[in-house]
Parts: structure tokens; C-alpha cells; sequence
């Protein structure tokens, strides 16, 4: 099944939201996939709780209070959403739209694509282990897509942080048996969650083990058995699937290998469009580059306004653009839901 | 007296005032000259309880709204304001920097000088009585920069909106006789101002008469009387100075006369620093011009983040300029008060 849009944006931080707002103006539809579970990219995943001093007219604001406005300002325009996942083709259809396919392999058809992808994707880290690559994606996970999978297991959740807490916490009633291991008894992770692990901990419920991982035992991918290096010494324990959550990192990504010209991970586009070396795909916020360019989500708001005029000639070629104002456009204030 | 400053900025719209946080990051310290009695550009004077919904994170706030939350954002950096001023005069001073001179003969010293003036100047809108220039800035003033000025005369007052009913209540204490004039008993103005008139009126303090201005007495500036054509005829009133509130209009002023390159009243500029045609003279907001310009309050704060960048070179030349986020940086944050 092919999911079809006028827009399709790569990446739903702040300047990719916005971008829904700005091609909405102009009647054109907009779907977004980001690597992450949820809006707001960096925003949401790195500082949810930080304030931020320099969006122009609020004084004060939240990274995710940042976020949540931007959904609520959006919500006219009824975007679609499609998370956890990672772009990872992008061809040019004969028709001279787009087709861009996810690691899930989903389909999508677009006549534009807007590359907003901030420092690019979030990536699991990998942990230390020899030989873990072997692992991935049959045995070793670095996030739950669907909990079905690791039921009636024996599962390894490796880490101290809220993913690792969560995914204990959650997974437990479905695997046959989960083994929690750290490297200390103190957890960054949300107090709550901690004693709720300790608690089925004592219950019997669920293991935690104070060490490394060190090795992994198995064949073909297949795990069977990890080896922790603990403070009394290396303890083998037996585990058909592990999930380590050591934190994320970002990396460009497949984008490197779309055929745009790029500068230093980054990619130039003018600054009348914001359009890439490709026509039709458009880069917009962090990830692109022009001379002067600043990392500011506050130049990645006004991009976006420029580039939904070109996405609009593409989408709608032929078609007047009347420049209008919210402040003063019924025809605006309709789309909005306020007039 | 010159009064000195980093930058000074000709407009205390949006865009001229979220240019004093740019800049004050930056530690640059700003002066900013706007034509009205208040800061906020169109926002205050043409539509302040009007919503605007294209500002990035704020699904609706009304103009003035607007305004007082950048008021309120650029607290913490101190801006000068001189208001009811006009700019009429640019020039180049020998060590790079610039000298500004007001209609009121005010001098300024700047190291640079950032255009931010909109749609040019808002204007009084002259009323259509023959000779009327010729008591212009003698008799007949279309705004009040000292009440004192007008103590003890004979002051005729025309109009029917905020300004004619204010300045008629406030300067009726100060001057000999107040005579409002306007075309019909219905008023533009504020329920209660309209009030307090026809109180005043009654109590003999006041006159108000319905009817049209049509000519002027007086030799060499100085004004006598003016003949009202009102429902019943002609009728002069003795009068000593006239103040005439028929709306402004906006107009590009003196900026036309600085030498700078010019495009259908609009100022080119590139967008690396958007600078103009003049070293050290930069344009931000509507009233400057490059491909792609939309003219939208959010481009303007872009361009003004990209402006300050270029600014601080030229105040600050062989400076180091290190790129902080407002989020993570504590100097940042201590020269918002926040850290």
C-alpha cells in the first residue's frame, strides 16, 4: 500500500511542524515520518524540560512547551504522522513527484519532499560488545517497535536510563523472564520506575544483575546467552533477546546517499526556495546551509514560509498565489477554523 | 547633546524591537527612533486588538499581545526609545560610524544603523483646505509632542476618532477654548471619551460643532479663524491653533534621500547580514527586499538573528564571536537575568 501526499516532510521537530502550518496556508497536505516515538525532535528527545529564551515573543518557554504550541497551531491543518521510523530511500517517480520508502519498508508518494531532519537521525549507540553486530536485528534491539515480538522470551534489557526502566517495567508481563543489567545500583531514570523495578525485583518477578555486558553466546544470529562482568566476577546468563539502551546519537543517515550535493553533513540550498541540488526537495532548519546560515529554529520558521511558496508552484503548477495574512483573510481565517 | 549607542534603529515595530534581543546577545547596546508615541509599528497603531495567527507557537495573540511579550523579551537588554520622532538625516561620520538626525534636530551617534521602518513612516493624513500647508508647524500641528505649546490659545480640533476625542480631553484644562469639529455626532472613538465630551460640552467648557473645515484665516503662518461648513451654513469660529487628526498614511520619508539603492520604495538587500547598498547600514522587516522576500513578521526575526551576527563584527571588528545557544549557555543566560 502506497500513502499518498502533497507533501512529505522528513523530520517533526519545530521546523517541521511549522512547515505543516505554512504549506497549509496554501491548501497543500502534509505527511511526517521521524526516527523518534513523537513530535519535536531534538526538542522533545534531548531537553523536553529546558527553557528556551530566544523564540521571538515568548520570553520563556519549554522545549516541549515549544512543541506542544506548534501541535496545537498545526492541528487545522490535520497532519499525518508516521513515527518510529527512518527514511531510508528516495526516488524520483517519472511523474517527476517522489516515492520514499522507511526501514519497515512503508511506501509513500509525494510531489514534494521537505528534508527537515535537525542534525539528522537519532541512532541507537552501540554498546561495546565483540561481535554484537551479528546479533542485530535477529536477537539484539536498540528500540520495541512491536511488544508481540519479545513475548515468551528471555530477555536482557541493558542500561540505567528511562528507556531501559520503561521497557523493563512494560515488557515484564509478556517475556518469560527479564534480566535488568547496570553497570550500578543509581539509575538516571524517573525515581517511580526504579522502585517499581526493585519491587518486582523482591516479588521475584524480574532479575538485576550490577555489571557489563562483556560477551555475547549464540549462533547465526541467534542469541542465547550473555556473559556480564559484575563486581564478583563474569556470570553468564542465559537471554534470547537483548535490548540495550545506551543513549542516542546522531547521524546523517541514508540522506547521504540520495544523490544531493551536500557540504560538511549539511545541505546548501538558496535562500530564495531553500531548494537542494535536487528540484523539489527542499531542506529546511539545521541540517541545511547557506552563507550566513545560523542553527536557530527561529531562521528554520522563516524557511519554511519561503519554501511553501515554491512547494506551492510545484504542487499546483500554473496556479495564482495570492500573498494573504492571517490578520486579515477570511479565506486564511477559514482554513484556520477561526472564521 | 549626541546621544551614542551600538546600534541604532530606525523602528520600533516587531522587527525593530526582537533586533534589541539579537543584539544584546551579542552585547550590543541599541537605540531605537520610531515615528509613533509608542512601540509596536502597524501592530500598535493600525490593528492592536486584531489576532494574528501566522506567529511561529502562538496559535492566536492579538497584535498588541504581540508587542508586549517582545517588550517584555527584550527587558533584560535595556533599549533606549525616542519616540514621535521622524529620522531625516544619514550621514557617514569619518571613523565608519554614523550620525542621525531627528525632525527635532535630536543628533545620534551609531556604529551601525539598522533600517527596521516597515512600510516606511506613518504620516498625518493632510485634510483638504486649501492653503493649509501654509500654516503648517506655525498654527496647525497634526500631533502633540509638548502640551505646553498649547496652553492659553484658542485650539480648534478635528476629528472624529481616538486622537481628536483624547488630545480634545487632555488639552481642554491647558488652553483658553477648545472647539471640536466634526463631520457627523457619531464618533469613531472610545464610548467614554465620546462621554466625557458631550459632558464637558454641556457643562460649557467645551464647544463641539458638526461640519467640515473649508477655509483658514490668519497672514504668515499665523492662524485667526477657520470658516466650518456645517448643516446650517457657514459659520467661523475664532481659533488660534488647529490640530487636524485625519488618520496617517504610511510613506517611505527621508530614507529615500540617503543614497542608498532602492527598489520600488523597497531596499535591497542580501541574505548573509542583510546589509543595503551601504556598509554598516542594514534593512530587516518590510522594508527591505531580496528574492523570495515575503513580508512576514517571522522572516524579519530571522533576518534580524543573521543581521546581529555582522553587526557585532563591524562594533566589535577582530572579536571572536563564539555561537551560543540561549538553552545551554550560561553567559547567555546571566545577560537575561535568568542564570
Amino acid at each position: 500500500m502506497t500513502t499518498k501526499t502533497d507533501v512529505l516532510i522528513i523530520g517533526a521537530g519545530p521546523v517541521g511542524l511549522f512547515a505543516v502550518f505554512e504549506l497549509g496556508l496554501l491548501d497543500l497536505k502534509c505527511h511526517l515520518i521521524d526516527i523518534l516515538d513523537r513530535p519535536g525532535g531534538q526538542c522533545a528527545e534531548l531537553y523536553p524540560e529546558k527553557p528556551i529564551y530566544d523564540i521571538p515573543a515568548w520570553p520563556e518557554i519549554s522545549a516541549q512547551g515549544l512543541v506542544d504550541k506548534l501541535m496545537e497551531q498545526i492541528a487545522p491543518f490535520a497532519p499525518q504522522f508516521t513515527y518510529s521510523r527512518m527514511v531510508t530511500g528516495l526516488e524520483r517517480l517519472p511523474d517527476g513527484g517522489f516515492r520514499v520508502t522507511t526501514d519497515e519498508n512503508e511506501l509513500f508518494e509525494a510531489k514534494v519532499v521537505v528534508i527537515a531532519a535537525g542534525g539528522g537521525s537519532f541512532q541507537p549507540k552501540r554498546p561495546p560488545i565483540p561481535g554484537i553486530e551479528a546479533f542485530e536485528r535477529e536477537s539484539v534491539f536498540y528500540s520495541v517497535r512491536r511488544m508481540e515480538e519479545f513475548r515468551g522470551h528471555d530477555l536482557l534489557i541493558v542500561g540505567g536510563g528511562d528507556s531501559a526502566l520503561d521497557w523493563t517495567l512494560n515488557l515484564q508481563p509478556i517475556a518469560r523472564k527479564v534480566t535488568l543489567v547496570h553497570r550500578r545500583p543509581e539509575f538516571r531514570a524517573a525515581p517511580d520506575s526504579v522502585n517499581k523495578m526493585f519491587a518486582l525485583q523482591e516479588e521475584g518477578k524480574l532479575e538485576f544483575e550490577i555489571g557489563q555486558v562483556k560477551e555475547l553466546k549464540g549462533e547465526g544470529g541467534a542469541l542465547s546467552g550473555a556473559v556480564i562482568k559484575g563486581p564478583e566476577g563474569d556470570k553468564e546468563i542465559a537471554c534470547t533477546r537483548m535490548l540495550p539502551f545506551f543513549g542516542l546519537t546522531m547521524k546523517l543517515g541514508p540522506i547521504a546517499e540520495w544523490g544531493l550535493n551536500l557540504h560538511e553533513n549539511l545541505i546548501p540550498v538558496d535562500t530564495e526556495k531553500f531548494e537542494t541540488s535536487e528540484p523539489g526537495i527542499f531542506a529546511v532548519g539545521d541540517i541545511n546551509w547557506y552563507p550566513g546560515k545560523l542553527k536557530l529554529i527561529l531562521s528554520g520558521f522563516h524557511e519554511v514560509a519561503l519554501m511553501a511558496q515554491a512547494a506551492k508552484r510545484i504542487c499546483n503548477p500554473g496556479e495564482r498565489i495570492v500573498f494573504q495574512y492571517t490578520t486579515s483573510s477570511t479565506s486564511l481565517q477559514k482554513k484556520l477554523g477561526v472564521a
